[in-house]
This record gives C-alpha cells, sequence and structure tokens, in this order.
C-alpha cells in the first residue's frame, strides 16, 4: 500500500478553498498518513489553512493565479486554463507522479477535458466514464458513466462494464462483482439496439453478467455494478439524488405537524439523526473518472466540508489500491471480446 | 361534465380481479356517477364482485376467454389477443364510444401496441406517449414519456410538450403551465443535438417553454411538464420510485432500532402514516397514453387495490374533461411550428 499523496485543485466547487481546506482538517483525523498537494491562491487557501494547525505538516500549497470557473465551456477552460489554472496543475502533478490521484469540485467538463489532454485514456479505451458510488438497501454499488458521455455504442458499454468491475473489485473488495445494464425492462425484447448488442457480448464475457437492471434495481442492490450511459445515468443519479431530497423534506415536515410528533421526534431523535445521515447525498460523494492514465475523482460543486471529506476519502483509497493497474489488467483480458465489434 | 363510464381490462395486472374489483368499490365512495365496465372472466369477476353489494348497479361484465399475459412481448399479445382479449375489448369499447376511457393493469407493450391499432394517433401526432404524475414538494408535475418510445426526435420532443402541457391544464387546472425539458445540465452547450434543437423550437412556440430541467429539478417541482424520450424518461421514473422505497425502508430500520425511538414512533405515528403514504408509489399512479383518439390509462402491473383505486380516479377525471379534444386544439395551435422541422 502506497502512503497516498492527494493533488486538490482548492479552488474548485461553489465555495473554495472555504470548504476545500477544512474537509482536508477532517479526513486527516481517519487518515493520518495522506499528503496533500493544494492548488490555489496561496493567499485565500493560507488564510483557510490557519485555522487547523495540525494539517500544516501534511500539506504543500502550490500558487496558481487562474481558477476556472464552475459555468465555463470546456473549451473555454481550456483555453484559459490550461497549464497556469489550478485544476490543470492538480491534474499535471499525478502525470508527473508528484501525486497518485488528483481530486476537484470544479467543473465536470473542464476537468474531464484536461485530464484526458494531460493522463490520456487507457489503452483499448475509448472514452473514459465517470463512475459514482449509489447507497442501495444491501450496501453499496457503482454506476456508470454517469455524466461524462453523451450516448453510449457497444463497445463503450462493454468497456464500462470492464472498468466498474475493476473499480468494484477495489473498493469493495468483491472477488467477482455482480455486472447489470440499465435498461427499461428486465427481458431481452426492450431497450436500444445498442444495449442489447451489448448483453450480448457480456454474457460470453469473464465478467459475472447477470442481465439487465431497472431504474428501481439500483438501489435494492440488484447489481454491484450498473452500466450506463452518461446521459441517463446523469438524470438516474440525479433523480435518485432529488427524490431523497425530497423524502428528507417531507420528513421534516411530518415531524413539525403536531405536538405529538414532535414528542415522537425528540424521543426517536437519535435514530432519525441516523436516518438523515443515510439520506444524505453528500455521505455519497466521489465521482471516479475511470479509463485514464492516472486517478482523477471529481467531488459535487456543491458540497459542505462532510461532502468533499468523503471525495478526499475515496480520492486516497482508490491511490492505496493502486486502481489503475487493475483496470489495466481487466481491460487486457477483456480485449479478445472488444475485438469481435 | 360527463358522466364518466370506463371500460376495464379487469384481467389485467399480477393480481386482476382480486386487485382491479375491489379497488372500484373504493372509487365509487369518491365518484358515486362513474361507471364500469369489466372486461375479464366473468367467473372470476363475478367471484370478486360478491363481497361488494353497491358495485352492482354500477358494473357491467363482459366476458372475455383470453387475458393476455404480463410477460409476452407485443407482438404475442397482439397475435392470441386480437378482438377476443379482455384488453383489446376494453380499448374498442372507447373506440365505439361505449367508454369514456380505458384502464388496464396489463402488459404496457400490449396495451400500447393494441391501442394504436384501435384508436390510431390523433392527426399531427407522430408517437404516442405515456404521461406519469410525479409528485414534487410544491404539488405535482407530469413526466412524458416514460416508456412508450426509445429515443426522440426533434419533432416528438416538442408533440410530447404539447400534449403535456394540455394534459397539465386539464388535470392540474393551471392556465399556462411551465414546459422544461429533461437534461444534464441547465447549461445551453449540454445534451443530444435533439435535445438541444427542440429547446430552441420551443423557445419560439406559444408553450411557457422554462427551459431544461436536470433529474433532481423534476421532484423540486422545476416545471409543470417535464419532457423526455422513453427510455429516459421511464429509468428517471423507476429510478425515483426505487430511491422513494428505499428511503421508506430506512425509515422502518430507523424506528425499530432502539427502545427510545420505538417510543418516539407511538408518539410520531399519525405524522409517520401520513409521510409514508406521500413516499407511497401507489398513490401517485396512472400513466395517460397521450395522442390517441380516445383515452387509456395504464396502471403499475404490481399495484394494490389503492394503487389501481388511483389510477381509476385519474380514468375518470380526465374523462370527464374529455382531454382528447383539448390536445387536439393545442396540437393545431402548434402546427405551424412543427411544419418546420
Amino acid at each position: 500500500m502506497v502512503q497516498a499523496v492527494v493533488a486538490i485543485d482548492a479552488m474548485g466547487g461553489d465555495e473554495g478553498p472555504a470548504v476545500t481546506v477544512p474537509a482536508l482538517a477532517e479526513t486527516l483525523i481517519l487518515h493520518p498518513k495522506a499528503r496533500f498537494l493544494l492548488f490555489g491562491r496561496q493567499e485565500e487557501i493560507e488564510e483557510c489553512l490557519g485555522k487547523y494547525a495540525h494539517l500544516r505538516d501534511a500539506v504543500e500549497v502550490v500558487h496558481c493565479d487562474v481558477a476556472v470557473s464552475m459555468n465555463d465551456k470546456p473549451s473555454v477552460a481550456l483555453r484559459q486554463g490550461r497549464k497556469v489554472s489550478s485544476m490543470w496543475q492538480a491534474i499535471q502533478a499525478v502525470k508527473d507522479g508528484r501525486a497518485h490521484a488528483c481530486l476537484s469540485a470544479g467543473n465536470t467538463g473542464a476537468l474531464m477535458a484536461m485530464s484526458k489532454i494531460i493522463l490520456r485514456t487507457h489503452e483499448g479505451i475509448e472514452r473514459p466514464a465517470i463512475a459514482g458510488i449509489w447507497p442501495t438497501l444491501i450496501g453499496e454499488c457503482v454506476v456508470l458513466d454517469v455524466g461524462a458521455n453523451i450516448g453510449g455504442t457497444v463497445a463503450q458499454y462493454v468497456q464500462f462494464a470492464a472498468m466498474g468491475a475493476a473499480y468494484a473489485r477495489t473498493i469493495f473488495g468483491l472477488q467477482n462483482p455482480r455486472v447489470g445494464l440499465l435498461n427499461i425492462g428486465v427481458e431481452e425484447v426492450k431497450g436500444t439496439d445498442a444495449v442489447r448488442d451489448a448483453a450480448e457480448l457480456l454474457e460470453r464475457s469473464p465478467l459475472n453478467f447477470i442481465g439487465f437492471v431497472e431504474g428501481d434495481g439500483i438501489g435494492r442492490g440488484d447489481a454491484d455494478v450498473v452500466v450506463t450511459d452518461g446521459f441517463t445515468g446523469n438524470i438516474a443519479l440525479k433523480t435518485g439524488e432529488g427524490t431523497a431530497r425530497q423524502m428528507s423534506t417531507y420528513m421534516r415536515q411530518a415531524f413539525g405537524s403536531s405536538l405529538m410528533s414532535r414528542i415522537g421526534y425528540v424521543f426517536a431523535a437519535g435514530a432519525l439523526a441516523a436516518l438523515r445521515q443515510r439520506m444524505d447525498p453528500n455521505t455519497v460523494n466521489g465521482g471516479m473518472f475511470l479509463g485514464l492514465n492516472g486517478i482523477v475523482v471529481k467531488s459535487h460543486g456543491g458540497v459542505d466540508c462532510a461532502g468533499f471529506g468523503t471525495a478526499t476519502q475515496v480520492a486516497i483509497e482508490v491511490a492505496e489500491a493502486d486502481i489503475s493497474k487493475i483496470i489495466a489488467s481487466d481491460i487486457a483480458r477483456m480485449q479478445k471480446l472488444l475485438n469481435e465489434i
């Protein structure tokens, strides 16, 4: 196991260093050996660091003048942020071997575009995917792609399946994760041609392919890896998050609705706090870019410290497990099948 | 307002008459003037009817030997169920003017295929869509298509928008419902070409088009009508339902976790019952087939009596409002725009 060094785009996210720096202070308690390279405006970062003396020895700050805006098109971000931005330099640190993983809560499109230029895709992979972690009734599952690509070809679905399985093996410690394809019915006649053809290939692959999974099968834990294209995956992810938030709101309203229910709330407060945590999208944060020659983790832009802390832990854990090597060997195993397409 | 007659495929759904018949008994209390034509195996239906004396006067049973299986491909259902099945005959009753609406909890693909053959699509509509009703933090919204079509063209998105707006006007009583297009980002640069081109046309339409809506915007109530293709819409719908069920399970677990929380449960039981109802997908059931020359409502196959009752109410309400006429006039208004494509 390596002692993880994570390169952090400290300017990323809606709040920048005000969230990213305090999050590291928390993470360091759980991972005391982790080290962080912080890229961004030195003055702002130092101000936030001031409150956390114990972070000092774990952190190195690298000044960058430019921060990529959350709303820039990837093309604009590349033009203005190439080489000089905190995002670019954090990725470059992975390329140069100074860090084992890059973490950013910044603009997803810009982060993916820069990652592809700097790190390049794995041999045998057409396009990288973003893998999200989804809480289920029986644990967690990996869902990919949740937003890197629009549309999916047969080859991409198969590559996503191989990468997702490698990721699930690494983070969940599963020998042979169950891989499912997201579809609108479990019958073989349903879905797009590409999804059906991908299923046919995956049946013959070394992966533990269990067939189609429907939208409500994700949270039920029907599969350990759910494969889909970035458009559908992103909408499923955000719909799930939105529904979870909606349910939390309903719950708050229910407990404020009468004196009896407010008394009930007092007795059940401990259980409810635990419940709220399970329902909180922040506790599952950290989208992994799979298929690159190097580790890049994307945090939600709108997270708080707890959320960014979760993403930091994901970055540390995949860095320690050296996931890029695992994916490379899995893709090599699948190559014969991929050549058929 | 018409006195609604609903033609019911009594054999549809996982449980058949054991669910469909008791559901009508409940519905009749809320809509005492409604009348039902029940299509299916007479003996089975009569047995279920026996327990509900007050239903007798509101119901007419039409015997059909054949019931379409939940898992048949549409082509098989058409071959075996043409003319003779309970599903076919329920739709035919609408075509013949004996009923104002058809309701089935049966096989969705078969119901859509038969509906298209018997009722045909509206002039100006390429393909019918299935519209679902989605609970939001501020009320409800219409989402379409939730499963009739795979993929979407620019023309279809625009037609769905017009039909969805007409439906929202009818069932929510809104003058000018806010129409949004489901996409993976609210920026103009994101999404598929068809989605972006449809947005450009909708901007110039007489509809109250508010732009793109993300997955988490559906439940937040960002729009009254959310337009998408059947693949994405079905996955979003099932993901939302699955997440709601997952949250209910977490809640049950939380309240069973300690003596204190069980005591809290007793005090909060009333509020929790109300909450469970809001979280229950059965309380929002009844997918409307839009774009046909006649009303067809699809209930979930796996619903209980409460769920099928909700779908029955939807069928009665849209029959009373004569929604087909409203859609026809809205599509006529949009025709100039649709001719541009």
